[in-house]
Protein backbone atom coordinates (compact mmCIF):
# COMPACT_ATOMS: atom_id res chain seq x y z
CA UNK A 1 0.00 0.00 0.00
CA UNK A 2 1.01 3.61 -0.82
CA UNK A 3 1.73 6.01 2.36
CA UNK A 4 2.13 8.97 0.01
CA UNK A 5 0.23 10.05 -3.03
CA UNK A 6 1.64 13.10 -4.92
CA UNK A 7 -0.04 14.80 -7.84
CA UNK A 8 1.60 17.22 -10.25
CA UNK A 9 -0.75 18.95 -12.36
CA UNK A 10 -0.85 21.27 -14.87
CA UNK A 11 -2.92 24.81 -14.20
CA UNK A 12 -6.30 24.36 -14.70
CA UNK A 13 -6.59 20.41 -15.42
CA UNK A 14 -8.36 19.54 -12.27
CA UNK A 15 -5.75 17.77 -10.51
CA UNK A 16 -6.14 19.49 -6.92
CA UNK A 17 -9.48 18.62 -6.66
CA UNK A 18 -8.46 14.98 -7.53
CA UNK A 19 -6.18 15.38 -4.86
CA UNK A 20 -8.44 16.43 -2.36
CA UNK A 21 -11.48 13.37 -3.50
CA UNK A 22 -8.63 10.77 -3.67
CA UNK A 23 -7.47 11.85 0.12
CA UNK A 24 -11.43 11.93 0.73
CA UNK A 25 -11.41 8.61 -0.63
CA UNK A 26 -8.08 7.25 1.01
CA UNK A 27 -8.70 8.64 4.19
CA UNK A 28 -5.57 10.26 4.25
CA UNK A 29 -4.39 13.66 5.18
CA UNK A 30 -4.84 16.27 1.91
CA UNK A 31 -1.86 19.32 1.44
CA UNK A 32 -2.32 21.71 -0.74
CA UNK A 33 -2.01 24.98 0.90
CA UNK A 34 -2.61 23.43 3.47
CA UNK A 35 1.59 22.83 3.73
CA UNK A 36 1.65 26.43 3.43
CA UNK A 37 1.26 26.80 7.37
CA UNK A 38 3.83 23.81 7.97
CA UNK A 39 6.64 25.84 5.87
CA UNK A 40 6.11 28.63 7.89
CA UNK A 41 6.71 27.78 10.85
CA UNK A 42 9.57 25.75 9.91
CA UNK A 43 11.24 28.40 8.09
CA UNK A 44 10.07 31.47 10.70
CA UNK A 45 8.63 33.48 7.30
CA UNK A 46 4.93 34.44 7.32
CA UNK A 47 2.75 32.14 6.08
CA UNK A 48 1.27 34.77 3.52
CA UNK A 49 4.62 35.52 2.54
CA UNK A 50 5.60 31.68 1.76
CA UNK A 51 2.02 31.44 0.03
CA UNK A 52 3.36 34.41 -2.23
CA UNK A 53 6.43 32.77 -2.71
CA UNK A 54 5.84 29.41 -3.00
CA UNK A 55 6.18 27.28 -5.88
CA UNK A 56 9.14 29.88 -7.18
CA UNK A 57 12.41 30.16 -8.28
CA UNK A 58 14.11 33.01 -10.66
CA UNK A 59 16.12 31.56 -12.83
CA UNK A 60 16.60 28.19 -13.32
CA UNK A 61 19.52 27.99 -11.03
CA UNK A 62 18.89 27.57 -7.60
CA UNK A 63 21.76 28.13 -5.08
CA UNK A 64 21.00 24.24 -4.03
CA UNK A 65 22.06 23.51 -7.71
CA UNK A 66 24.99 25.42 -8.34
CA UNK A 67 26.29 25.70 -4.96
CA UNK A 68 27.66 29.20 -6.16
CA UNK A 69 25.54 31.96 -5.05
CA UNK A 70 26.76 34.25 -7.81
CA UNK A 71 23.67 35.96 -10.28
CA UNK A 72 19.89 36.09 -8.71
CA UNK A 73 21.19 35.59 -5.13
CA UNK A 74 19.11 37.47 -3.33
CA UNK A 75 15.95 36.39 -4.40
CA UNK A 76 16.97 32.22 -4.77
CA UNK A 77 18.81 32.49 -1.37
CA UNK A 78 15.09 33.07 -0.02
CA UNK A 79 13.11 30.45 -2.74
CA UNK A 80 15.75 28.55 -1.78
CA UNK A 81 15.45 28.81 2.17
CA UNK A 82 11.77 27.90 1.73
CA UNK A 83 12.37 25.08 -0.40
CA UNK A 84 14.81 23.49 2.32
CA UNK A 85 11.60 24.04 4.40
CA UNK A 86 9.39 22.54 2.41
CA UNK A 87 11.97 19.63 1.92
CA UNK A 88 12.11 18.93 5.70
CA UNK A 89 8.10 19.28 5.55
CA UNK A 90 7.71 16.98 3.08
CA UNK A 91 10.11 14.48 4.45
CA UNK A 92 7.84 15.01 8.08
CA UNK A 93 4.54 14.05 6.40
CA UNK A 94 6.14 11.13 4.80
CA UNK A 95 7.66 9.62 7.82
CA UNK A 96 4.08 10.63 10.23
CA UNK A 97 1.36 10.48 8.10
CA UNK A 98 -0.52 8.55 5.15
CA UNK A 99 -1.42 11.76 2.58
CA UNK A 100 -1.90 13.04 -0.42
CA UNK A 101 0.19 15.94 -1.31
CA UNK A 102 -0.36 18.50 -4.17
CA UNK A 103 3.03 19.75 -6.30
CA UNK A 104 6.14 21.79 -4.31
CA UNK A 105 8.32 19.11 -6.15
CA UNK A 106 7.41 16.12 -3.74
CA UNK A 107 7.50 13.70 -6.23
CA UNK A 108 11.28 14.49 -6.96
CA UNK A 109 11.61 15.07 -2.66
CA UNK A 110 10.71 11.68 -2.17
CA UNK A 111 12.01 10.09 -5.24
CA UNK A 112 13.86 7.33 -2.84
CA UNK A 113 11.04 5.87 -1.38
CA UNK A 114 9.06 2.67 -2.85
CA UNK A 115 5.71 3.67 -0.84
CA UNK A 116 5.29 6.75 -2.85
CA UNK A 117 3.11 6.81 -5.39
CA UNK A 118 3.23 9.92 -8.32
CA UNK A 119 0.48 11.05 -10.72
CA UNK A 120 0.22 13.86 -12.82
CA UNK A 121 -2.83 15.07 -14.40
CA UNK A 122 -3.00 17.04 -17.45
CA UNK A 123 -5.50 18.12 -20.05
CA UNK A 124 -5.78 20.28 -23.74
CA UNK A 125 -5.93 24.03 -23.17
CA UNK A 126 -9.58 24.49 -24.01
CA UNK A 127 -10.78 22.59 -21.21
CA UNK A 128 -8.09 24.13 -18.90
CA UNK A 129 -9.56 27.64 -19.85
CA UNK A 130 -13.21 26.79 -19.18
CA UNK A 131 -12.12 25.30 -15.47
CA UNK A 132 -9.67 28.07 -15.00
CA UNK A 133 -12.64 30.64 -15.33
CA UNK A 134 -15.21 28.29 -13.55
CA UNK A 135 -12.75 27.98 -10.43
CA UNK A 136 -10.61 30.93 -10.16
CA UNK A 137 -13.06 34.03 -12.37
CA UNK A 138 -12.05 36.20 -15.40
CA UNK A 139 -9.45 38.37 -14.51
CA UNK A 140 -10.20 42.35 -16.24
CA UNK A 141 -6.61 42.94 -16.75
CA UNK A 142 -5.27 39.45 -18.05
CA UNK A 143 -6.03 37.09 -20.64
CA UNK A 144 -6.46 33.62 -19.88
CA UNK A 145 -4.27 32.84 -22.36
CA UNK A 146 -1.80 34.54 -20.44
CA UNK A 147 -2.56 33.33 -17.08
CA UNK A 148 -1.93 30.22 -18.52
CA UNK A 149 1.28 30.73 -20.17
CA UNK A 150 2.90 32.61 -16.95
CA UNK A 151 1.66 29.68 -14.51
CA UNK A 152 3.00 27.13 -16.99
CA UNK A 153 6.50 28.84 -17.16
CA UNK A 154 6.59 29.64 -13.54
CA UNK A 155 5.86 25.61 -12.73
CA UNK A 156 8.79 24.39 -15.38
CA UNK A 157 11.45 26.77 -14.15
CA UNK A 158 10.12 25.61 -10.67
CA UNK A 159 10.73 22.38 -11.41
CA UNK A 160 13.67 22.49 -13.37
CA UNK A 161 15.20 24.59 -10.77
CA UNK A 162 15.06 22.19 -7.66
CA UNK A 163 15.03 18.76 -9.56
CA UNK A 164 17.08 19.27 -12.81
CA UNK A 165 14.18 17.55 -14.29
CA UNK A 166 11.15 18.28 -17.16
CA UNK A 167 7.63 19.36 -15.56
CA UNK A 168 5.15 16.62 -17.13
CA UNK A 169 7.83 14.28 -18.52
CA UNK A 170 6.58 11.20 -17.89
CA UNK A 171 9.06 9.41 -16.05
CA UNK A 172 8.79 10.89 -13.15
CA UNK A 173 5.40 9.74 -12.87
CA UNK A 174 3.41 6.35 -12.08
CA UNK A 175 0.88 7.21 -14.03
CA UNK A 176 -0.60 10.61 -16.62
CA UNK A 177 -4.02 10.97 -16.75
CA UNK A 178 -5.96 13.85 -19.39
CA UNK A 179 -8.20 15.06 -16.66
CA UNK A 180 -10.90 15.35 -19.90
CA UNK A 181 -12.43 11.46 -18.27
CA UNK A 182 -13.59 13.44 -15.67
CA UNK A 183 -12.46 13.65 -11.98
CA UNK A 184 -14.57 11.10 -10.44
CA UNK A 185 -13.08 8.79 -13.29
CA UNK A 186 -9.17 10.15 -12.18
CA UNK A 187 -10.28 9.40 -8.67
CA UNK A 188 -11.56 5.58 -9.54
CA UNK A 189 -8.44 4.98 -11.55
CA UNK A 190 -5.72 5.83 -8.92
CA UNK A 191 -7.46 4.07 -6.19
CA UNK A 192 -7.96 1.18 -7.82
CA UNK A 193 -4.23 1.23 -8.45
CA UNK A 194 -2.95 2.73 -4.93
CA UNK A 195 -5.24 0.36 -3.04
CA UNK A 196 -3.81 -2.79 -3.64
CA UNK B 1 -17.14 2.81 -25.96
CA UNK B 2 -13.81 3.28 -28.08
CA UNK B 3 -13.84 1.95 -31.24
CA UNK B 4 -9.99 2.09 -30.96
CA UNK B 5 -7.49 2.15 -28.64
CA UNK B 6 -3.79 3.77 -29.87
CA UNK B 7 -0.67 2.03 -27.97
CA UNK B 8 2.28 3.95 -28.15
CA UNK B 9 5.01 2.53 -26.65
CA UNK B 10 8.83 2.62 -25.07
CA UNK B 11 10.87 -0.06 -26.53
CA UNK B 12 10.89 -2.95 -23.59
CA UNK B 13 8.32 -1.07 -21.89
CA UNK B 14 6.03 -4.42 -23.08
CA UNK B 15 3.31 -2.01 -24.46
CA UNK B 16 3.03 -4.56 -27.08
CA UNK B 17 1.80 -7.10 -24.41
CA UNK B 18 -0.43 -4.76 -23.09
CA UNK B 19 -1.89 -3.89 -26.66
CA UNK B 20 -2.40 -7.74 -27.01
CA UNK B 21 -4.00 -8.77 -23.77
CA UNK B 22 -6.13 -5.38 -24.27
CA UNK B 23 -7.65 -6.54 -27.66
CA UNK B 24 -8.18 -10.16 -26.54
CA UNK B 25 -9.92 -9.11 -23.63
CA UNK B 26 -11.91 -6.34 -25.59
CA UNK B 27 -12.59 -8.97 -28.14
CA UNK B 28 -10.93 -6.82 -30.71
CA UNK B 29 -8.53 -7.29 -33.49
CA UNK B 30 -4.63 -6.46 -32.65
CA UNK B 31 -2.28 -5.05 -35.32
CA UNK B 32 1.40 -4.71 -34.61
CA UNK B 33 3.29 -6.65 -37.11
CA UNK B 34 -0.03 -7.90 -38.46
CA UNK B 35 -0.66 -4.34 -40.51
CA UNK B 36 2.34 -4.78 -42.55
CA UNK B 37 0.35 -7.38 -44.72
CA UNK B 38 -1.54 -4.77 -45.18
CA UNK B 39 0.84 -2.00 -46.22
CA UNK B 40 2.38 -4.08 -48.26
CA UNK B 41 -0.29 -4.60 -50.43
CA UNK B 42 -1.98 -0.48 -50.29
CA UNK B 43 1.32 0.29 -51.91
CA UNK B 44 2.68 -2.26 -53.56
CA UNK B 45 6.26 -3.21 -51.78
CA UNK B 46 7.01 -6.34 -50.60
CA UNK B 47 5.92 -6.86 -46.79
CA UNK B 48 9.67 -8.01 -45.66
CA UNK B 49 10.78 -4.05 -47.00
CA UNK B 50 8.26 -2.71 -45.55
CA UNK B 51 8.67 -4.68 -42.20
CA UNK B 52 11.95 -3.27 -42.31
CA UNK B 53 11.59 0.01 -43.68
CA UNK B 54 8.46 0.79 -41.27
CA UNK B 55 8.48 3.55 -38.67
CA UNK B 56 11.37 4.95 -40.07
CA UNK B 57 12.41 8.41 -41.34
CA UNK B 58 15.87 9.84 -42.32
CA UNK B 59 15.59 13.47 -41.52
CA UNK B 60 13.02 14.61 -39.18
CA UNK B 61 11.83 16.57 -42.55
CA UNK B 62 9.35 14.49 -44.59
CA UNK B 63 8.67 15.04 -48.19
CA UNK B 64 4.33 15.12 -46.68
CA UNK B 65 5.34 18.27 -44.14
CA UNK B 66 7.82 20.34 -46.09
CA UNK B 67 6.31 19.72 -48.85
CA UNK B 68 9.64 20.17 -50.97
CA UNK B 69 11.84 17.06 -52.23
CA UNK B 70 15.03 18.66 -51.47
CA UNK B 71 17.08 16.69 -49.28
CA UNK B 72 17.39 13.07 -48.55
CA UNK B 73 14.47 12.88 -51.15
CA UNK B 74 15.25 9.30 -52.48
CA UNK B 75 14.86 7.79 -48.51
CA UNK B 76 12.13 10.22 -47.32
CA UNK B 77 10.14 9.19 -50.52
CA UNK B 78 10.15 5.81 -49.90
CA UNK B 79 9.42 6.47 -46.46
CA UNK B 80 6.93 8.68 -47.26
CA UNK B 81 5.18 6.51 -49.69
CA UNK B 82 4.95 4.09 -47.33
CA UNK B 83 3.66 6.48 -44.62
CA UNK B 84 0.42 7.34 -47.10
CA UNK B 85 -0.34 3.39 -47.31
CA UNK B 86 -0.17 2.99 -43.64
CA UNK B 87 -2.29 6.00 -43.15
CA UNK B 88 -4.93 5.10 -45.57
CA UNK B 89 -4.70 1.16 -43.90
CA UNK B 90 -5.08 3.10 -40.86
CA UNK B 91 -8.16 5.26 -41.46
CA UNK B 92 -9.73 1.47 -43.54
CA UNK B 93 -9.62 0.08 -39.98
CA UNK B 94 -11.09 2.93 -37.82
CA UNK B 95 -14.20 2.45 -40.72
CA UNK B 96 -14.48 -1.12 -40.79
CA UNK B 97 -13.15 -2.95 -37.68
CA UNK B 98 -12.73 -2.45 -33.38
CA UNK B 99 -8.86 -2.85 -33.36
CA UNK B 100 -6.10 -1.94 -30.85
CA UNK B 101 -2.94 -0.51 -32.98
CA UNK B 102 0.57 -0.30 -31.28
CA UNK B 103 2.37 2.25 -32.70
CA UNK B 104 2.86 4.04 -36.61
CA UNK B 105 1.70 7.33 -35.71
CA UNK B 106 -2.22 5.77 -35.20
CA UNK B 107 -2.61 7.91 -32.40
CA UNK B 108 -2.18 11.31 -35.00
CA UNK B 109 -3.39 9.40 -37.54
CA UNK B 110 -6.75 9.16 -36.10
CA UNK B 111 -6.58 12.05 -34.02
CA UNK B 112 -10.04 13.80 -35.42
CA UNK B 113 -12.20 10.76 -34.48
CA UNK B 114 -13.46 10.97 -30.71
CA UNK B 115 -14.21 7.32 -30.44
CA UNK B 116 -10.36 6.80 -30.66
CA UNK B 117 -8.32 6.52 -27.02
CA UNK B 118 -4.89 7.01 -26.82
CA UNK B 119 -2.58 5.06 -24.63
CA UNK B 120 1.63 5.60 -23.88
CA UNK B 121 3.57 2.65 -22.02
CA UNK B 122 6.87 3.79 -20.77
CA UNK B 123 9.11 2.97 -17.44
CA UNK B 124 12.23 3.35 -16.32
CA UNK B 125 15.71 1.86 -18.03
CA UNK B 126 16.77 -1.25 -15.96
CA UNK B 127 13.47 -2.65 -16.55
CA UNK B 128 13.33 -2.15 -19.83
CA UNK B 129 17.00 -3.61 -20.46
CA UNK B 130 15.68 -6.85 -18.96
CA UNK B 131 12.56 -6.86 -20.79
CA UNK B 132 14.33 -6.44 -23.79
CA UNK B 133 16.98 -9.23 -23.06
CA UNK B 134 14.07 -11.41 -22.20
CA UNK B 135 11.91 -11.30 -25.16
CA UNK B 136 14.67 -10.32 -27.57
CA UNK B 137 17.95 -11.74 -26.14
CA UNK B 138 21.02 -10.50 -26.08
CA UNK B 139 23.25 -8.84 -29.30
CA UNK B 140 26.38 -9.77 -29.14
CA UNK B 141 27.64 -6.96 -31.67
CA UNK B 142 25.88 -4.28 -29.89
CA UNK B 143 25.16 -3.23 -26.01
CA UNK B 144 21.78 -3.24 -24.58
CA UNK B 145 22.26 0.49 -23.99
CA UNK B 146 22.87 1.22 -27.54
CA UNK B 147 19.86 -0.90 -28.89
CA UNK B 148 17.88 0.98 -26.50
CA UNK B 149 18.91 4.69 -27.44
CA UNK B 150 19.12 3.92 -31.14
CA UNK B 151 15.45 2.44 -31.06
CA UNK B 152 14.43 5.57 -28.90
CA UNK B 153 16.19 8.03 -31.63
CA UNK B 154 14.59 6.13 -34.54
CA UNK B 155 10.98 6.45 -32.93
CA UNK B 156 11.44 9.98 -32.29
CA UNK B 157 12.87 10.97 -35.20
CA UNK B 158 9.69 8.70 -37.10
CA UNK B 159 7.02 10.24 -34.98
CA UNK B 160 8.54 13.82 -35.15
CA UNK B 161 8.77 13.67 -38.70
CA UNK B 162 5.40 12.26 -39.71
CA UNK B 163 3.06 14.16 -36.72
CA UNK B 164 5.81 17.32 -35.98
CA UNK B 165 4.99 16.47 -32.72
CA UNK B 166 7.05 14.97 -29.50
CA UNK B 167 7.24 10.82 -29.12
CA UNK B 168 6.14 10.54 -25.56
CA UNK B 169 4.49 14.10 -25.35
CA UNK B 170 1.93 13.20 -22.45
CA UNK B 171 -0.85 15.66 -24.23
CA UNK B 172 -0.82 13.16 -27.11
CA UNK B 173 -2.34 10.84 -25.23
CA UNK B 174 -5.42 10.07 -22.94
CA UNK B 175 -3.28 8.13 -20.22
CA UNK B 176 0.49 7.48 -19.88
CA UNK B 177 1.00 4.55 -17.37
CA UNK B 178 5.04 2.77 -16.00
CA UNK B 179 4.40 -0.69 -16.89
CA UNK B 180 6.03 -1.33 -13.43
CA UNK B 181 2.54 -1.84 -12.01
CA UNK B 182 2.71 -4.94 -14.22
CA UNK B 183 1.09 -5.62 -17.89
CA UNK B 184 -2.38 -7.42 -16.38
CA UNK B 185 -2.72 -4.15 -14.11
CA UNK B 186 -1.77 -1.70 -17.10
CA UNK B 187 -4.49 -4.12 -19.08
CA UNK B 188 -7.31 -3.77 -16.19
CA UNK B 189 -6.80 0.15 -16.08
CA UNK B 190 -7.05 0.35 -19.48
CA UNK B 191 -10.13 -1.95 -19.88
CA UNK B 192 -12.27 -0.05 -17.37
CA UNK B 193 -10.87 3.54 -18.98
CA UNK B 194 -12.45 1.69 -22.60
CA UNK B 195 -15.14 0.25 -21.65
CA UNK B 196 -17.51 2.57 -20.13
Amino acid sequence: MKKIITISREFGSGGRSVGRLLAERLGYKFYDSEIVEKIASECGYHKDFIGEHSECATSGHSVLFSLSRSGNSIHNSIYDEIFIAQRKVILDIYNNENAVIVGRCADYILKDFNDVFNVFIYTDKERRKERIIQEYGENKDKSIDKRIKEKDKKREVYYKTYTGRDFGDVHNYDVAIDSKVGINKCVDILYNLIKE
